[in-house]
């Protein structure tokens, strides 16, 4: 058994990716954003689907299409792949958490 | 968007399952208990792979063979397809709520 809350860094300089599952067609990941936005430039364009949660914070996510979605703890939302998307936004007064579930 | 805290009942005198998304290979969804174990007799024991988070509240969860697992917020699991297991005490003071990704 594990927690999410294991191996967090005090602060986070740059944000922190980490693995939670990885299996055959699925991976289970957590994000920490603090007044990140990512990438740093252009569009995630993922060959997989991604369910994504927030789990505490909150975060911004803009589409290709000029759609933009404020999400804070307990909204989730699910990203069709090779829909373009970017973190535009992360509150940079608390810690982000993100859950997200990378499927095909 | 939705939120997880979406349609909770106020009372739960039965666990809730709520599909949160369900797709070709995985299905993401929501329990609910209070005092609840379950199944009512015997082990689930499951095609598909299930990693469970805890977002809220406290469970029990025990195994085939005779292990037991207490998960508080945050602790998460992985249970191979076919290991048989039963939700063997959750929190009668307070609502927990499960995450559960289901994969194969």
């Amino acid at each position: 058994m594990s927690n999410l809350k294991d191996n967090i860094p005090a602060e986070l300089p740059q944000e922190v990716f980490t693995d939670l599952l990885v299996a055959e067609g699925v991976r289970i990941e957590r994000i920490l954003s603090q007044g990140h936005s990512s990438p740093a430039s252009g569009w995630y364009d993922q060959d997989e689907h991604e369910w994504v949660l927030v789990l505490e914070g909150a975060g911004e996510l803009t589409f290709e299409n000029g759609d933009k979605v404020q999400l804070r703890a307990g909204d989730y939302l699910n990203i069709p792949a090779h829909t373009r998307h970017r973190v535009s936004w992360t509150d940079p007064e608390q810690r982000t958490v993100w859950l997200a579930v990378f499927y095909r």
